[in-house]
């Protein structure tokens, strides 16, 4: 049997049955969420680590340098944002061949300086060592909100219950957008999609605004809608509609590719927006919070479907209420075919 | 230029300027010492990060898969033991290329599991992707000893003092020896070398032990002795001397290469034995508690040098007081011929 006929998910499971039941009572998140959460002290830790590889993360020679160190650090600020958290301290660690022009070195030092002083985190360490491909490492810690009762207050993949709204904080599929303009040598007509591509913003606002109303269950979109939200699926143990005429479609996309547009919003991978889940009022609290946050008058929660009884799992309607067939999967970095 | 010009620490301090000076008054220590160090709550954060690439840090197919996973995480605490702390909760990401066999990679695992076990620490959390050759990181976090002035007490580089002794926590050189027999197809003849590049056993006891006892400063021996030595020298502003005739031997290395056994044990890397300095009475008084934790009668801290004033930089002393060069200078992975 080989790694690739198990594929991530399965070698994830694998690990964790290797390692056992986790020792002591400071770990209150392990394996299976967007990070791991501990108790540290009078507080609680957040702990993410996200690779890119050359080749399989970042296409080399199309990708500026520069935009890859702001991505890696981003993927990570996106896993704490997921649990509702605030990044804080990052460490790096960068595989190189002996060969590598150190502009490029220079350059993502410079992306990933630039991701880290927007979002406040500080680069306390790393590791660089010598191999045949590039690969940028980070592992990011931050700071779960603590309530009153002095327990970690998080966006949980199992806290969905049947009856929650399922929303999105922005449009979506301009990632992807991005990385299929980079790939039909398209990327000088739509600048802004390889942008959207290049450079996430990871929702740390949706995040912490979300979990202070009263949010609990949300995971960040990384592998694609509707598959996230089949992570949530499965984690919480219900069904989910999802209505594909309500996801919110990023307007540089619908003008690249108006026929597939809606398809790549719902199921492309890397906009790293979140899904938050909720009843309806605590999600229009949040809307309302967010467009005070961000001095904006026009809605920034976007109710894309709705979690029900049933068979676990996510269901695509349209707007007839068809089932629709998404045959994309989303992104599972060890199967053959996968690219990112 | 390219990256191997530089070397590794010229890649440090090229990141070390791009990041500027990190913002905020949490970071107690940042890059350049053996882990980093922030504030958690009322708590100290230590974290470290560490990296093992096939065919750079270990040769495939003449070490155990299981033996890789104990390693890979063993290096790490080492860097947690090296500043005085204990180590809590590891994050690891594996770099697989999808036709790995599944055996390996379960191999890998229960290697991790059983270091995690051994020294109380929790796999909370990775990252698993695909690149053509198998990488594991982890990054590992830790908690420091926290004084009655609530600060920090810690192992750092930069606190010798002319004056100290410089301690070192066991025998030398094993690892090398190990790496040798390896590479020379003698493995069979020398099981217990082998064992000791391996799989290191990090000395979170001594860190501990060290710290309470009133040592301030200290390292883990990653690179050999001399040249860890002289991280010290460079980050105290201070020459040590260090005397070869006093540097604890492994039994077994003298008895496989008894003619290099002292130069291997003076040079040779990954031995994961600390360096401590410290005024002779408490580099004393930690060799009694570190007796009396481990229940052993004979010398466990064996002083094989001294801090003094004069040019910053490592002298290496015979017993008849002539200064000896050892030409091997340790591993610094990216100058092309490094093997570790």
């Amino acid at each position: 049997v080989e790694v690739r006929d198990l594929g991530e998910f399965g070698l994830i499971d694998r690990l964790q049955k290797a390692l056992g039941r986790p020792p002591g009572d400071r770990l209150v998140v392990g394996i299976g969420d967007d990070a791991a959460v501990w108790r540290s002290g009078d507080g609680f830790t957040i702990a993410t680590t996200d690779t890119m590889v050359e080749g399989v993360h970042f296409l080399p020679g199309k990708v500026a340098w520069k935009d890859v160190g702001w991505k890696a650090l981003a993927a990570n600020i996106s896993d704490v944002a997921a649990m509702g958290g605030t990044p804080a301290f990052a460490l790096v660690t960068l595989c190189l061949p002996p060969d590598t022009p150190v502009e490029h070195v220079d350059a993502m030092y410079a992306g990933l300086a630039e991701c880290a002083e927007t979002y406040g985190i500080t680069v306390a360490g790393g590791d660089i060592v010598s191999a045949r491909e590039i690969t940028v490492t980070v592992a990011l810690t931050g700071d779960a909100i603590v309530g009153p009762d002095r327990k970690p207050h998080l966006l949980r993949r199992s806290a969905a219950r049947v009856g929650d709204d399922v929303a999105v904080t922005g449009p979506l599929g301009a990632s992807a957008g991005g990385l299929r303009v980079l790939k039909e040598g398209l990327a000088a007509q739509h600048p802004s999609l390889v942008e959207s591509h290049a450079r996430p913003w990871p929702r740390v606002d949706a995040g912490t605004i979300g979990v202070r109303a009263g949010i609990t269950c949300g995971m960040d979109i990384s592998d694609g809608l509707a598959q996230d939200l089949g992570h949530i699926c499965r984690a919480s143990s219900v069904r989910a509609e999802l209505y594909l005429d309500r996801i919110p479609i990023d307007n540089n996309l619908t003008l690249a590719y108006p026929a597939d547009a809606a398809s790549m919003a719902a199921a492309g991978g890397e906009d790293y927006e979140l899904i938050l889940t909720g009843d309806a009022a605590t999600l229009a609290a949040v809307d309302q919070a967010l467009r005070r946050h961000l001095d904006l008058d026009f809605p920034q929660l976007h109710t894309v479907g709705r979690i029900t009884t049933g068979h676990v799992g996510v269901v695509i309607l349209d707007a007839t209420g068809a089932e629709v067939d998404l045959t994309s999967r989303g992104w599972d970095h060890l199967r053959p075919g996968s690219h990112s």
